[in-house]
């Protein structure tokens, strides 16, 4: 046994990238949908089947695996030193109702890519190496999304997690024991050495720029309002413009003005109006009330708060300016999440090894590395997905990112477990 | 017999207040509503009701009653000389299904009012009188609006009225057979010597500025568009601001530019967006379509066609400048109408003499008189009404404000009819 411990890139070992496809696919008929996408909504019957699947390649490729109670998997090869934490990698294998093949499937299938690599190669580590599987990443189901990282990390109330119940009212709790996954083992309450999440880009930027591998440094934060604005309902012909109170006229500068505020904090500032919704809508009756939606992202809480300001200030302005009514009202804020710039480092070495450059890039989309990062050092790696469409069943990517994309993760997972020999 | 043969007002004469509120609360009693408005339909069971309660009033105030074809209803008062074209008064008393009390009713029950008061005084006028009742108005039931006046005046096809059926499928034919009204007089083809038609404003000008009488000298022209922006549907978060395709951020700036072009050719332009939907409607996916609605109106018909151009220039400009694509289509036109000068002046004068000054105003919706004007030298007298709203159980108006409509009603039909003599 070469008995060398580095922590070094190993060019000379690299992933099977057909054999990642190939499993990408054969995971992909478990619920395949007309359009070429994916429907194993969390703890179906369906997702039950694709646990099933990748838990017995899980067993094949060496791992030794544990369910925990929220119903996360654990598939753990031993390292020369059982005492240290283990080296994290995963992401999660249920989907949206039209899901595609990739979201989540991608980092699950590489990181079993990885450990039948390194089986392959009869490669071992220092450090034990974990491949998990959340459950409920989507949210789809059982809201709210990236409930078992969440439950994790310790941010989301296991017994609540449990309770929570699909539109028919079965419950998490239910639902695990249904498909054979309410594990024993604890969840979370233990280290972790690093988690990363090899995934999608989920957005156009590096298909755009041609660039193959993204090194995750955070995600975005994120403010979601309800705004209501009231004016006065009148008829559209007998009414003179300079004595009404139309309340979507002045709507348009409040929309206006959240998309303009993320223009000016950019390159991570987002501003959304996705919801407008105008009463009475009739074709020739002035509106009386519109209501509409926000969300505004920035990877900085403080910038984030001071868009929420001057966003704000704009609608009293508007309010005071038209005559109407603007009510603003936050309902939800996730913190940004910045990653481990040690492990970020990695991904970037790691790409460079591999010829890749990485780009940096923030994600504006929640993972669950997002809530690992509160409980290990944590990182991702993205690579490009077509058109930058995701949750669709057109999402596609190129077999030829995703080989490199696990070959980063390989470098990179490999660089903070220690390679300690090979080859026996 | 007084032989004097006037054309002057006759201040000394006046119709009676309380008699025209007590009739108006009869009618509205047929059909009443829970919150105080009126329900009838155009050629139901209820409005067949009003129609019979108002026929016998005219038949009590001496007047010969005759039908058209299109079930309009003509209560004729000769006048010395019987070869002379009519003058004519009149409105409808079909309601919106949530309809007010005073919409249609006060034009038509004012005009009673006008002929109860020369029979009381045995008044009589070189030219006959006549008051009309016009068959649905509202276009509720039956669609276009204006459907008896549009017949009568040619600008609506007899077959094609008649044809017209309602959402259960009853012919208008059908429902003039049913309700007794389907008369044998041929529609139009007889010449009008003058129409003049009474109404409530709709709308809050005269409230507002404390007037009592406005000389109505046109209504608006009117364009209805429907619009569609398509951009490009993406997610909220990992999507950068810079490379958007956001079909409500287009959008807004065309709506804007709507309301904005009606606000640069005050005081009788309009512009309103009453409807809007966004797609696919999701609070973190960037809008990829958007659609709405814009209603332009002036009162001058090349005003008109620069609002739409200059409208439309920036839609075009919107469409380059945020990458989207933007389709303006026109579904509707209504040129604008304008008055009779001579006949506006007489309810000028009849205004002055009644110590309330008219106000020159200009109809926003539209109303019988319009397509009189193009048969007959027309014009229009409004009063009022509570808070500018109309089509709508609240709408209300002041007794006093009424009556003194009726009597500005009766100076300047008088004025046209010309007086031969009273008090035989």
């Amino acid at each position: 046994m070469n008995q060398t411990v580095s922590g070094a890139p190993t060019p000379h070992l690299s992933i099977d990238g057909e054999r990642l496809w190939s499993s990408l696919m054969q995971l992909a008929r478990i619920g395949a949908t007309p359009k070429g996408g994916s429907c194993r909504l969390a703890l179906t019957p369906l997702d039950a089947q694709g646990r099933d699947l990748v838990v017995q390649w899980m067993r094949d490729a060496g791992l030794s695996v544990h369910v925990d109670r929220i119903g996360n998997i654990f598939g753990r090869r031993p390292g020369l030193d059982s005492t240290l934490p283990p080296i994290m990698t995963g992401s999660h294998i249920d989907t949206q109702p039209t899901g595609g093949k990739f979201d989540g499937c991608f980092g699950v299938l590489a990181g079993l890519e990885v450990m039948r690599t390194l089986q392959d190669h009869g490669v071992r580590t220092r450090s034990p190496l974990e491949l998990a599987i959340w459950t409920n990443e989507e949210g789809s189901r059982f809201a709210p999304a990236m409930m078992g990282s969440g439950v994790f990390a310790g941010q989301v109330s296991l017994e609540k997690a449990l309770d929570t119940v699909d539109q028919n009212g079965e419950s998490v709790r239910d639902a695990l024991q249904a498909t054979g996954y309410a594990g024993t083992q604890p969840v979370g309450a233990r280290p972790i050495g690093a988690y990363l999440e090899a995934h999608i880009e989920q957005g156009p930027i590096l298909e755009r720029e041609d660039k193959v591998i993204g090194a995750v440094t955070g995600s975005l934060g994120l403010r979601w309002y309800d705004v209501t604005v009231t004016g006065m309902e009148m008829h559209a012909g007998p009414t003179p413009m300079e004595i009404r109170r139309d309340a979507l006229y002045a709507a348009t500068f409040c929309i206006q003005a959240a998309i303009e505020v993320a223009h000016a904090h950019a390159p991570n500032g987002r501003g959304t109006v996705g919801v407008a919704q105008i009463y009475p809508g009739s074709r020739n009756v002035i509106p009386g009330t519109v209501s509409f939606t926000v969300d505004l992202r920035h990877a900085d809480a403080a910038v984030l708060a001071e868009m929420d300001r001057q966003w704000r200030a704009t609608c009293a302005a508007v309010a005071q300016k038209h005559h109407v009514d603007v009510n603003v009202e936050q309902i939800h804020y996730f913190p940004p999440t910045s990653f481990d710039a040690g492990l970020i480092q990695a991904v970037r070495d790691a790409a460079a090894g591999r010829g890749h450059p990485a780009r940096d890039i923030v994600s504006g989309a929640g993972h669950d590395a997002v809530y690992m990062a509160g409980v290990a050092p944590a990182a991702m790696i993205f690579v490009p997905c077509k058109d930058g469409i995701s949750h669709n069943e057109l999402e596609d990517a190129r077999p030829e990112h995703l080989a490199t994309g696990c070959n980063v993760l390989l470098d990179a997972l490999l660089a903070q477990a220690g390679i300690v020999g090979e080859g026996e």
